[in-house]
């Protein structure tokens, strides 16, 4: 096991990424992201891609010298084309953009489309709300979920993410795949050795199981059964119908490196609290409503705890992981 | 039993309201409502509230003469106050600015606050994608479900509705309520004086009941259990926060003549197609694809069916239910 700063581990990263066609600057930005959420504890989204991601951009299905291109259509619009290239630095166009269309607006909306794996989907989210702003991101993911009552996948395990600002703290975060669990914790699973427990996922014939392996090849449950799969529905339908993004079905995998670019798609919407009827002192007290009852903890909070230990004692690598990623 | 057209349903329906308070204009919009629910299948929003809307209005509880103003703040955004009436006519409201502003702007949003019971919440979003575009409605509803691992319900049921315009059909229409069953079918369930299935909900001790009474004094079970609340959260923090409308622990019943006005908030999102990436053709592949699955079909159908046959065949009411009626 080895201890590393959050900067050791970016730059660890960032330099691994770069011996691997990617610019300095798209390195930078993958590199950042992962190791926060890495430090959220979120290992699934975490430095376990690092080499999936490097594969991927050696071979051209993730092109790491892409530069996302926006157009903005309307006050309150915008199209990213991420360009097959990695999520991150197209997220950043359109974190660069919201704020001051939002203030403008009321509210604004970015679609990103040909892109990747977006990661912990309530990073963007959060910092749209450290900015004041309500915010939403919805993602959809390849082929993972099946249409309710039917075998073949064709609807990724598409995450909602929303953040909301609270007075003199941080903000409330929502980050969620409407799988029952997301795909990432079998991927961590899977690289650490572990079973997967039942009711996660069923196997390709559609049977359940708890063997890594046989999940990433069959199907997830979604949660809430028939009303989590019209989520899903709604989710594919916002995160690659609206945004032009290919849909779960003709998404290559995250997780290897053959096939075409995913093309997956991201749809962010971010709201002014201030064009509204809310306050900040109204939100602080349903907060404090659920916060006040034993038992009870606000979303995300664990992350936050996690993040800050990071922030002090560094963050832990496994031997391997850390061997993985300097060999590439 | 007894067999009357859609017309002479909202006929009856107008009528009754009239004689409790309640302006023409308003009876009628609601009448509109109440009966295109019933005719979808959806009792819990349906007739069945007849009887409670009419007492509330005669007492005031709801305002049967308000008129929604409407402010609007920013290019996407309006806020509009229900002045403690009927949420319909402040959702016709919405409804009526909604399309020249997201043609406008790219995406638009109503915030709707001092509402009532939304009712059926598929329909709004169903009539904004009739006119082209992608809509969400969030709202929240009184108290119902209790933060994850806690006992007192500071969340409402909270329904996500969306609706997707397709080519040459009627739009795909995803219309939940965040609790594992609307409360509005335990409320039918009691007025027909059935037992409910278990898993529906918590009595006030937190234990599992078949009864829809001890169930309407419980709590109800979120779907998706700590995920499920989490999403429930979003919903409560985006109808009430965002909008300025009262949090679920802070509104009455939607269901008894007893207290202030509930207050509560409805947000609806509308976005424009065009002025993203994706097309009509691109969203009906997906559609293609889930269809062409035996044992599948799309969320919204059995809706659809249900109305066309309420349109050729004419509405079954109960003899007990038109006697309520006719009686207020």
């Amino acid at each position: 096991m080895a201890t590393l700063t959050v900067g050791q581990a970016e730059g660890l990263v960032a330099r691994a990424l770069v011996r691997c066609r990617t610019s300095e600057v798209n390195a930078a930005v993958v590199a950042r992201a992962l190791v926060a959420a890495e430090a959220d504890g979120l290992k699934g989204h975490g430095l376990s891609r690092v080499s999936t991601y490097a594969a991927q951009a050696r071979i051209g299905k993730v092109d790491g010298f892409a530069t996302p291109s926006v157009e903005r259509r309307r006050p309150g619009a915008a199209a990213i084309d991420a360009a097959n290239g990695f999520a991150f630095p197209a997220i950043e166009a359109a974190l660069a953009l919201l704020p001051e269309m939002t203030r403008a607006a009321g509210v604004a909306c970015a679609a990103i489309r040909r892109s990747h794996h977006c990661g912990a989907a309530g990073h963007p989210v959060e910092r749209l709300a450290e900015r004041g702003l309500v915010a939403m991101m919805f993602a959809n993911t390849p082929a993972a979920i099946a249409p309710w009552g039917a075998a073949k996948p064709v609807f990724g395990t598409n995450p909602i993410a929303f953040a909301c600002p609270l007075p003199d703290r941080s903000p409330v975060v929502v980050d969620l795949a409407l799988s029952k669990m997301a795909r990432g914790n079998i991927l961590a699973a899977k690289q650490k050795g572990e079973r997967i427990p039942e009711g996660w996922a069923l196997d390709a014939d559609g049977k359940p199981t708890t063997d890594p392996d046989a999940a990433l090849a069959g199907t997830m449950l979604p949660l809430g059964d028939a009303k989590g799969t019209a989520l899903v529905l709604m989710v594919e339908l916002l995160a690659a119908g609206l945004t032009g993004a290919h849909f779960a079905a003709d998404a290559s995998s995250f997780l290897d490196d053959k096939g075409p670019p995913p093309g997956t798609g991201q749809l962010i919407v971010a709201f002014d609290p201030a064009a509204f009827g809310g306050s900040d002192g109204h939100v602080a007290r349903l907060i404090a409503s659920i916060e006040e009852q034993a038992g009870a903890r606000l979303p995300g909070s664990r992350r936050i705890a996690l993040r800050r230990k990071a922030a002090s004692d560094g963050l832990q690598l496994s031997d391997a992981l850390l061997k993985d990623i300097e060999a590439l």
